[in-house]
């Protein structure tokens, strides 16, 4: 007889996120435990809780997911919880910090339906944002020449450092959209825009998108002016010129089968690192098996 | 295949009752999420974290539950609830703060069981707390001459004003019990009163009852000294002089009836707001079924 | 029909112990409610919650379990739970804070297996700590002359007044371990020794243990230094040289049965109330019906 399946949600927000709830609970998880305001000091206990209550059979059915609004409070969670298993005694843990993992991955797997992503040129909007980050280095794995678009090109190039480093398929350069021409020139050749700035903030003109050679546009912001003006929320896979076009909406439907399919993978074994890398893998398997 | 019930209880106090966790788990909920220590600034994103989470034919197995001690915290959080909807984008919601609703109609409901309300006078005692006001409001929706009854006329002119500003069955009229010869002029030619007071407070001697003509009397005061000197707070329907009494446990199994009832209704649709009208309604159809 | 199994999870830690909460989970609980940063002063409003929401018949489908890391403030939300009863209207409730009373109980029962507890003499080590006097608190009720062992001669003699002063089967004597002379003094005709001092903390060198007569030698100490030279963590029943050796690690898994077995015990009746003793006569049935 199988342990039910325990899922912890660790959250540093002031109330754990009630959108990372409700996924867990539809995602068969049998019993979701919630923890909010975590403190990095708060893990090892809570982690030794994890993989110390059950037998090693037994423990792929615990897992740790990491939460909240803020993705780099998220990723010092993970590396709290990754630290604080004894060898063996570890249960799997996914990282999904204000979507940005699932919202990077459905966006690129967007793009990979009307392109091929290796040997195309890409630019990222507001690229050095946790989304825009997750969005340049899946490009860059998959072979693309990614433009990493920034206003400060030293934030930029920051970006492109840390992800050649991680020795991906191919080179990024940093580009600073400081202005319409700068903003026109990053696009020049580009194929595919992915936009994954904040909020509430106009990232490209209708004008400017007018000018180039897009064949796919992708806009993650869902909350009005939106990233893009020529987009709208629920674009999905709308042919708007010559360009293809997706919202944040069009987007979110894959996002959450990705969210679901990752919750499920968790419990198949106990020692799986759920971030950036393995959500993209794991959703080309989703939308694969008929998105 | 139906998605689980969830049920997220918002409570703005240090913990979250516990009196209204198990009552939803004896409601048929699956899946009880609690959130402690709300404040109004956090409602939208939890209530966007139940409405985007499952579609539009699953959204009625989401609901949320107001509750707390502080009724006008509860109303506050309700008021950002019902706001932070998106037109058809909402889930069912349920206000019981303090148990204000469920006592209230089930207090109306007791005293329906000997005495036609329509046209009946009926006086409340500390009719200006939450309690009083949803007793006064429920009665005058129902036709009965209503005295609202306070130590402050200025108190009980507000809530007169308020219910008679809701364009109810009835109009309502202050009264001010500042003596015992105010209280028995209160009473004088009413058939029903209901004493909504805080916990230990004596709002009606036993002497000043005698003197009345009463038919029923209702206390919802569970701790001693109890509201009314003549009633006890176990009474459910004793029969003491001419007058049927009612204490604050003789309600209380109604009270527990409509509470789960109204649990249970919220997952019939998802676009319910229960406060005290639609409570009561309810009440009244649980009784009916034979309570 | 029966209700779902409730279990209160009463922590007073910044985080409930996941734990604790994994345990109830894997003892047949139906319903987990974790609360945490429990004070002294919310826990009448939480066990009014339990004992006002089920009938009598149902009351022992409701339980309390009292966690957390620190054994006095959970002994104090105890005393706080049993005082907030009211006659009959009550619930069983279990204190495991810091695992003090499953771990005291699995220790003596790794002893009991080798030794005839009743006329034996047995020395505890760091006898004052909160594992440490339900330690010497067993041992007395089973009729060992117990040595009361602390650094402090005044702290080891509050511990021996306040277990006589309860009556049990033998007395027990203080003695202050300030030195190795001292230590080996303490176990000179010793049959058993325990360790239950804090982590990391070193109670016993090897070479006096080799002077000693000692037949079985348990260590609760799972953080190294652990607190016996010449016993490993993994130690269960270890033959070293003439002694039997428990580690900390050794006895985990009585501890875990046992606090599974109270758990499940809790949801037999509404009016248990397992501390030391209780614990313990519950773990004997445990290791008898075959650990």
């Amino acid at each position: 007889m199988s342990r039910p399946k325990i899922l912890v949600q660790l959250d540093p927000d002031p109330q754990a996120s009630l959108f990372d709830a409700v996924v867990a609970v539809d995602s068969d998880v049998d019993q979701l435990l919630q923890y909010r305001q975590v403190e990095p000091a708060q893990v090892r206990d809570l982690v030794h809780g994890a993989v110390f209550t059950r037998g090693p059979k037994d423990l792929h059915q615990t897992a740790i997911f990491v939460g909240g609004s803020d993705v780099a409070q998220g990723e010092r969670l993970l590396e709290h919880v990754v630290d604080s298993f004894f060898g063996p005694l570890r249960v799997s843990v996914f990282l999904d910090a204000n979507g940005a993992n699932t919202t990077a991955a459905a966006a690129v797997l967007a793009a990979e339906r009307h392109l091929s992503l290796a040997g195309c040129t890409a630019t990222v909007l507001a690229a050095t944002g946790p989304v825009g980050q997750r969005v340049v280095r899946i490009l860059a794995g998959e072979g693309c020449h990614v433009r990493v678009a920034s206003r400060s090109m030293e934030r930029a190039a920051a970006v492109c450092a840390q992800v050649n480093d991680a020795g991906h398929a191919s080179q990024t350069e940093p580009v600073a959209t400081t202005d319409e021409n700068a903003l026109t020139a990053a696009l020049d050749g580009a194929q595919l825009v992915i936009a994954a700035g904040a909020a509430g903030i106009r990232l490209l003109p209708e004008k400017v998108m007018a000018q180039s050679n897009l064949q796919v546009a992708i806009d993650l912001n869902a909350v009005p002016p939106l990233g893009m003006e020529a987009v709208e929320v629920m674009d999905q896979a709308e042919q708007r010129g010559d360009c293809i076009c997706y919202g944040a909406v069009g987007v979110g439907g894959t996002k959450m089968k990705i969210h679901k399919a990752a919750i499920r993978k968790l419990f198949t074994q106990n020692d799986l690192v759920l971030d950036v890398d393995e959500v993209f893998a794991l959703g080309r398997e989703v939308v694969g098996a008929g998105d």
